[in-house]
């Protein structure tokens, strides 16, 4: 029972100078609930966001929203449209190299100047004020910079401008091959058990460019800063980055039970009405960053992919095993390549030939279960 | 029982100035059966190929070879090596777009000119005399060309000097996303049952660049030469393209199996122990290459692909379901996109993202039973 | 003193659903003159051509053109949008490997065909009823195809659908590192000195799907087809490939000269008066395409390019030295590698690293002097 | 009259199987001079510094060396074998988008642990202690790290192994299309004269992975960290990245130039005989990394590159001229794109074709004259 706006904000420019645009869905909420932005496939390949952001749109239209909702899929025409063989290569700017979703924007300065400036401003005000002032860094910085800025920074630019709005903030990926996992970050590990992914990254609270950090950082600091001045303050933002699955692939049943995943979070935060949707039960494992560890391919072949997805590995188990055909008169013609330490795998790469180097599977080691 | 012999060719050389190499292994014959030439992984993605040859090689060491094997896996060092993203951009040459699997040799001049000089040779001179012919213009034409050739033009020519020596010629491929399947010129047709491969597909004697035509148009138009001179002779090389599943993907088990079907096609010629190795039974269908259709997405967006591979589709039956997020609020979000005619679905495209154009599926239409 | 109209043609639609277009600008003749259809940057990194139909642009406006002229610059965008590194990889389409000046449409079963059945046709009604038999060929082969053909095919078809309509059609190219030359057809010889061009290749009637060819071979061959019946036409269109410069370069003064060259040969054809533009007086030398080869690296390295583009190379005189760094303790650290023949050097590769077979030079041999 | 060695170091396997190795030349010092190292061509299409170390080999062959020297031209198989189209896309892992020139390591826990755990050790031990240890601190992390590292991180590893010997570091590169200029760290500016390159870029001690702050900035911290403690040495290490002009160019007459621009530095140091060699004379410009300012296209479309490489700009002047041929009946058509600040055009970017963000030109400004 909610209205869905659609309209498209221009992002880029191509060479021959077609203005490459974004849809916007938006919907206005009913009853000042916390706000929400939910963006997809700023990874050109990962494209199944698309289709929970699909399912969303069906659920809300027919739910009261009480609070403001911006939809982005397709969130970068440039990564989804560059193709290379038949797949997307849609991870980083073939010109540049750079990860596309490395170029948010953080200034970390201003959350000090902020607490410093304002010590005793009521909290409403600090959340209306501090957002004031990290958007309008962030057009002066990266939307305005008289230089300019790459296609990347101002992609992202453009995006965060909406996401800054938000007091809540989903970024929707993949993996290569992958199972489902969620990127938490530390203060909102509460939140973790509210989606039903089994698999949870805590993550602190350094800036690395994405842009659920780019979301959080700068509030997740105004707390800290508030705290030095013996202020307690709430970290008034939430973010999270989903990661649905595998890349290249589209499934709108199984978007279908991410999207109520979702729901059942905004549901607990009364974006929706609170109990309306509520997680699934299941055995929740959780990691922190330092502790998830990409095992490299230690020489290069064909690969087959042995240790499953989402599964839990021991020690000395299988990862892979590594056919050598060039070397079929010696005794490693076939290699079976084991887990250095106890470890769930995340994740895998999607091509099986590798490089020596070559990332062959994402590991949560030292991970413990999260109680609900 | 046989003793397998391995050695690398040189094929090409890479800016830096490496020499890039395939690996060679041979077996000799103990009782003059035919020879076989069997490749895999001239295109760099299509890896499943290297682990049937490893399948082949320990089968072979243990049974006694009556014919002379050479088998090459990993036959196109720049496509293995060519990655883009996470895949391997391997069908074509990076710098020139020439499908690796194009570039093989064939004069059309020389079957008529050698059946005219030669109309009484006896059938085991004409055999070898016309193999040398062949090879000796192969190495005049293409491997000491005084302007030179393309570098997969001397990749392919380093390859097929050593398959026009065989009787008998396997080239192991797989598709995008595929079931497996086998070309199969039309004069071998009574092979085509042989093989563990449901799905069969007929194909004239046209020359498009492909191994496998490369080695059967000359002994095929040396036939038809004859025959326009009231002889009649049998084509005296046999030779196949084997499509083993998907592209970037590695089993050795399923390796095993074709390894066996393979077996089954040489012990009936007789290169090992007949009887030794003999064809599933199955239902097997064939379909003539003119009406092997590749239906093209007649307009972008992402894709669920609906119809199985290798099942058989009615007209009007869903193909793919297409997703346009960014027309949510038009009819056409979501979009079935029927078969336009009865077909079994033999492979579908990688990606889960099109343009308009891309190719979707390939079908067989028109398709018949085989009677084994 | 012509009105240009612009206007956008939609040729595809990319994977998030962009529509993309290409710019056409017309201009409506005052005179019955004969119509002109000019292109450029269907190879995406050849961008100097859109510099020429600028100028081009700023001529006829103060021109009275007498025939339509359709100028159709950006005829490509994914090919101008595709960039891999600081490059245009804008040749072949990144998907297939399909060169995208190799899509457009030719039925050689027409010709004859038309030609039986209209033997006593007046040459106006031929004209007008043979270019409708065409246009409508390539509208149900290729634009309303049931299922549908390649990006490129589609693309090209809309482009060519524009061409067929035009009695003059001219395809603004460049070569990688390039002096000007032009593509003419033998059976318009005494054109090519009407360009400022001073290399000229004279073409056969073959088909290999470029867009010269695309709109001569149909008239060409009419043109035979009722030769062998004894009766004498004239090719009613006339179709060039003007290559002009390199690529990934842009020069708007160098531009200026090319479309004067353009209108020298325009206004020979009465499409703007006559004797309004003059070609210039130079040497022009031509050869037969069968002439006209490539030499392929015979080693890998790292390469000086020795030969002068558009210079007379000697037989035995330097076309490039290499430097094979990995063997500084080799005689062949340094080479210089040697021309085979006399030859005029018309391009050469674009990057200073080469594997061995990749394209060093295109060459002129057996080349002769044109007379004016 | 200096022995060269040559010998290859395997750097990383290719998913074929394949070693792919860098070549190493070695002279050993005659005389207890500085130690050196100088390595080209990590950014795969950065060929010229190739032929300088081929220039610089055929000079020290005839010099006597005082110190031992390590050559290392082609050090990137991997960047240098990868094609996209004509150019060689050799910047970045293909597969991860990672800079090839970023993989470099530097532990910055270890030089204050150093000086603190050795206030009062003699400087040479303190050169040879400090250097074993960060040897030993790079093969624990990158060359024999348990889960292995990333392709390029090894690759770097391997080379940075070499490098860590030397007191004075090389690392040759090219721009796209630039002008010669030399990145100096701050601590060495009166070497910034000493090298026939007008255009000088002091750069911090902060570490972004390249080879030259991985070679100083373990011995600029430790200097600060004995300055600290109140105790002052020397920096012992020497490094620069030069630049020397533009990628996919080679030219062995311009290389003989800057053998002898690097040879006049090399025999101040004394690693040949003083005096041997001297600087040109000519102005120098220098400007601070946080000066050095990449303008980026404000929009999309075709570029003439108008402001001169290495030449002085006005603020207003042009930078480039844009040609939006979509737009000729738009003002904007055509538009010159001017200079925001006085500065130095050092390069520009490669292709006539950006989209908007394309990294247009680097600048210096507030740019100041170095005296000799």
């Amino acid at each position: 029972m909610s209205q869905i706006i659609a309209s498209q904000l221009n992002v880029t420019q191509m060479a021959n100078g077609q203005a490459m645009t974004v849809p916007v869905y938006t919907i206005k909420g009913s009853n000042n609930g916390p706000s929400v932005y939910i963006q997809a496939n700023i990874h050109g390949a990962e494209v199944q966001g698309n289709a929970v952001i699909y399912q969303l749109l069906e659920q809300f239209k027919q739910l009261d929203c009480y609070g403001d909702i911006t939809l982005v899929p397709l969130a970068n025409p440039i990564g989804s449209n560059q193709k290379s063989g038949e797949f997307t290569l849609g991870r980083f700017d073939p010109i540049t190299g750079a990860n596309w979703n490395r170029g948010y924007h953080f200034n970390d300065a201003l959350p000090a100047q902020f607490a410093q400036a304002n010590p005793d401003m009521a909290i409403s005000e600090i959340v209306s004020q501090f957002r004031a002032l990290i958007i309008d860094d962030l057009e002066q910085q990266k939307i305005d910079a008289p230089y300019g800025v790459t296609t990347g920074q101002f992609l992202c630019a453009k995006l965060q401008r909406m996401a800054l709005e938000a007091d809540i903030v989903l970024d929707l990926h993949t993996g290569p091959i992958s199972s489902r996992h969620l990127y938490c970050p530390e203060y909102a590990k509460d939140s973790a058990v509210l989606f039903d992914i089994p698999h949870v990254l805590f993550i602190p609270q350094d800036f690395d460019g994405a842009l659920d950090e780019a979301c959080f950082c700068p509030w997740w600091q105004l707390q800290q800063a508030y705290q030095q001045q013996g202020r307690s303050i709430e970290v008034a933002v939430a973010a999270f980055t989903l990661e649905l699955g595998s890349q290249e692939w589209l499934c709108l049943e199984e978007a279908k039970r991410d999207s109520e995943s979702i729901l059942s979070y905004l549901s607990h935060r009364g974006v929706v009405k609170p109990g309306l949707f509520t997680p699934k039960k299941m055995t929740r494992y959780g990691c922190d960053l330092k502790d998830y560890r990409t095992f490299y391919a230690p020489k290069s072949g064909l690969v087959e992919y042995l240790a499953p997805l989402g599964g839990q590995v021991k020690q000395g188990e299988p990862l892979v095993r590594m056919l050598r055909i060039d070397r079929y008169d010696h005794p490693d013609v076939i290699e079976v390549i084991k887990a250095p330490d106890d470890c769930i795998a995340i994740l895998h790469f999607a091509s099986a030939s590798v490089n020596q180097g070559t990332e062959l599977y994402k590991l949560f080691t030292n991970y413990f279960t999260l109680s609900a």
